[in-house]
């Protein structure tokens, strides 16, 4: 057993309360090196009475590690806890101490969840998991009211620049309410709308108005309105990292320098505000001039944005905030904001904007969700470019999702491009085979998917501006075909909980290979998902448990022979099979 | 290179913001097997021109792994990471994906600390490091108030009981500041003094009431006053997990059912609240009927509890709060507490009594420090039980030391004793030898220690009621080598930042040793200390820096010997030697 490979902490992932009775422990070990694990677990007060072995799981693996799981409900609320390892005849015990080969006498020194208190348990909005999240660029989704154009909007669909304008509105988000709902999603994320003087409205000049371009508060409203008849729920995009030039409180300071009553707004590090070897001598987004970063550290820019925060929510019903540049704004901050927009509306989504590992905002106290760039990567890796093969990949996905507790991977924001990234389509190269595999594993996948606007008609395009082109609304520009292929992932995600809320196992991801295959289980429903990403044909031959299978896609019925089901995928082919148990 | 031994997240004791400029990074690797170790770290909007390769040093080891540490203060603020590992001629670089033998070709996939933001940083009091504290448990300190006593007082200095009382009040620690200044303690903690049925006022009834037994409010006033003119700071017992049985809103609910209006102050399985088979029909701490656990969950509970933690450091001046049972009470609740502990008092210290491993406490969020049971075990299970041999004590402090942040550790509580265990002269069955080295071991390790009420006059006594027996103030009683004892230990601390502040290095502690040498560095100042816990005398052979070496305890001086100290010590012999550079 190699003990070295072995860790738990009484935190983060490895322990935490589910929900209000459930405590979830995890334990990391070599892969394939143990063939049992066990927490040994009870009451501290009573432990004689309440004292088990319980049987940990094999909850997933990367290239170097198994992470087995295990659940606990105890009768009163607290847990003393060790583990019980076992390699064949040997077998070790954990405590908090170390190993030892004896059984402890006494639960003294063993791990701790002292006492599951309800107020701690993390709980994202249940909705979330259940949701198809679509994300609109506002400046190219439609143009619903041209008297709102600015003076320079170029015709619908020329080429965008970085700095060119269109005349996309939310009166033209209205307008396509029916299509988004025929598609069939259920949120919306929408980059910013404050007035700001940019196309992409990072730049915020004012946090309390809608951008005169896009429309004013009454449209808002009725935007929103018109999305929760139809069942679609709405996410706005926070920009509390940094504001725009021309927000006033910065124009003050601009102006009157260390005079001005907003000095302590924004982080000066010295007077004049100027720009030395291309370093602005005050704190911004990246270096960028315009995007000065704001003190969310004085009490005063605090509440300004709180209070931003809780408006929107209260004054056009929004249903949550998307948070740019998160991860660089304080905690302690978002532990603020969480409590406001929880206050405001307890079934808000709070998701923020991190590109990296965010367990630190991911544990109860802050975030819902994150953009889950990670995610994005490894299918892209895969998928896409080949720099993974199938084991790397489910080693990778196995990675990510052992680092998270359950309720984060499930809550999880899952996209594969964004107003910041090249389209999808264009990394494949304009193959759609490709892209439609990547996208069958965002749907059959735990977390909410989000489809990029326009993905859903192929469209394409490399970074900003070119995957920031105007939405095509030209039937004949249409691919028909692939918004079919949405409609019916959407549909199958929809009617199968086991995909939203299931167990994942990998069952084929070979060294080198270019065939997947993933189960995802719950309760009595199992789905099967094939995928054959080699540039030829190949056959599956799965042990499975159950003996009829039907694609989803297709209708097909398969039946497995001797326990194993055989099935054949062309190049770039997929299948997503149901176990007919029932 | 055993990459399963390696872990690093970007969270906890492995990357956290050291002050409001530097940022600490931790690694850990199987004991022995690295050679070198680099964090390879710049700003991702500048990388070129800001990366660098960061050493890192041997921060502390345990039996199975090396910790490694470096400090980055990144200019802009921002630290994109990863690591460069070396074994000789092989190395290997980790990045948030894992390991690769290639250089990453960019920082894309790294590690962050995405900002420092100055509310972030957590900050224990600065005060805490410095201060010897010592506790006291009023009923039996001194009884300066006879007219106070209860009515079945017994003699001062009769055998203690659980239930019996003895008359020690507020008065009396008053009229004993004097000694407790001669022997140069600078903190005190006091268990609960608020208005409780029982001897040790773990039962409140009145949380805005001092217990009349030991005096008023202006009694307490005094006592601090008294305590801050001679620079002493004092802490308060918040019993807040549960209250006691006469707590009013408890009586309410006890005499009204589910009429009573507090009945959701409490948490209340069933009513009516009953006892079946030894388990009340209500939630208390343990299965203790007499004490009924608050629901902090509910906000009028919240805000009163709340409200009594902020009204004694305003009303007296209190300089902060040991927290009773802290680890069951939600975190969420902590959260708040903090941050109205903190606004009365910025520079209060927060002391959560918690027996196992804290982290989810110590993030700078909720708690300063927490009662460090985890470093009693140790202490005692090498010193006093000989249960660990040097190298499994020096592995245990290792380990403890690795768990946690550098001002976590610098502003740990670390006792060895109190009113809820044995005392440790008892747990040496008396042999005073052995104590004064635990005792050295405490007074020269990072982490302010904390003396027991009477260990200064080596009183004895067993597990409650036994370690409640009463203060010891007859002259022919008091143990006066040991008082000494203590005041150089005191001393000498106080002299040398090193030992407050300083790095630790075990330089002996063998397999089966009872030889244990450790070294505290700060800058120029080098303290060595020696200890010899075995029954016969033992020779010393030290490779030091420092030719000239004073033992602080005695004057006597020593030279090395070709780089090597020679030093002997009698059995239970111990030596602090100081560098004589300067």
């Amino acid at each position: 057993m190699l003990l070295e490979a072995i860790y738990h902490r009484p935190r983060m992932n490895w322990s935490y309360a589910y929900d209000e009775n459930t405590i979830h422990l995890r334990l990391r070990s070599k892969k394939g090196d143990l063939t049992e694990a066990y927490a040994w677990a009870g009451d501290k007060y009573a432990w004689d009475r309440t004292k088990e072995l319980i049987p940990m799981t094999l909850l997933t693996s990367d290239s170097m590690f198994d992470y087995w799981e295990c659940e606990s409900v105890p009768p009163y609320r607290r847990l003393k806890y060790g583990f019980l390892l076992l390699q064949g005849d040997e077998q070790i015990w954990m405590t908090e101490n170390g190993y030892q080969e004896e059984q402890p006498a006494n639960p003294n020194r063993l791990f701790e969840f002292p006492y599951l208190n309800l107020s701690d348990v993390f709980a994202p909005p249940a909705w979330v998991k259940d949701t198809v999240f679509y994300q609109i660029f506002p400046e190219r989704f439609a143009n619903g009211d041209p008297s709102l154009d600015p003076e320079d909007a170029e015709p619908w669909g020329a080429a965008p620049t970085p700095e060119n304008f269109f005349g996309g509105d939310l009166q033209g988000v209205i307008d396509h309410l029916d299509h988004l709902s025929e598609l069939g999603i259920t949120g919306i994320y929408f980059t910013p709308i404050f007035a700001a003087t940019t196309n992409h409205k990072y730049d915020t000049e004012d946090y309390l108005r809608v951008d005169p371009q896009f429309g004013d508060t009454e449209t808002l409203k009725r935007l929103v309105g018109e999305c929760h008849k139809r069942g679609i729920r709405v996410l706005l995009d926070a920009v509390f990292n940094h504001s725009g030039r021309t927000f006033a409180p910065f124009v003050d300071v601009l102006e009157n320098g260390e005079d001005s009553r907003y000095k302590d707004w924004f982080h000066v590090r010295s007077f004049p505000l100027e720009i030395e070897d291309d370093v602005p001598t005050y704190d911004t987004f990246a270096f960028e001039p315009k995007m000065p970063k704001l003190n969310t550290q004085n009490p005063e820019v605090k509440k300004y944005l709180l209070e931003v925060a809780e408006y929107w929510i209260k004054e056009v019903g929004i249903d949550g905030w998307r948070l740019d540049v998160a991860s660089e704004v304080s905690h302690e901050f978002w532990r603020d904001f969480r409590r406001v927009v929880k206050q405001a509306n307890p079934e808000a989504y709070i998701l923020g904007e991190i590109w990296h590992e965010s367990a630190p905002w991911l544990e109860g106290d802050q975030f819902d969700a994150v953009m889950n760039y990670p995610f994005t990567d490894a299918v892209i890796d895969f998928f896409v470019r080949g720099d993974l093969d199938a084991a790397g990949f489910a080693n990778s996905i196995g990675r990510q999702f052992s680092r998270y507790s359950m309720q984060v991977n499930e809550a999880a924001f899952n996209l594969l491009d964004s107003h910041d990234t090249a389209r999808l389509l264009t990394l494949c190269d304009g193959n759609k085979q490709k892209f439609k595999q990547a996208v069958a594993f965002q749907f059959t996948y735990m977390g909410a998917p989000c489809i990029y606007y326009g993905s859903e008609f192929g469209m394409d395009g490399g970074e900003d501006p070119g995957c920031r082109k105007c939405m095509v609304w030209e039937p004949e520009l249409q691919d028909r075909d692939m918004f079919r292929f949405y409609q019916d992932l959407i549909r199958i995600r929809g009617n199968h909980e086991a995909l939203r809320k299931g167990s994942i196992r990998f069952l084929e991801a070979a060294v080198k290979g270019s065939k997947l295959a993933y189960e995802r289980r719950l309760g009595d429903e199992a789905i099967l998902v094939l995928m054959n990403t080699g540039d030829c044909g190949q056959s599956f031959r799965l042990p499975v448990q159950e003996q009829e299978w039907e694609n989803l896609l297709t209708g097909e019925k398969l039946r497995t022979d001797r326990g194993v089901l055989h099935a054949k995928l062309p190049s770039y082919g997929y299948a997503i099979l149901k176990a007919r148990t029932l």
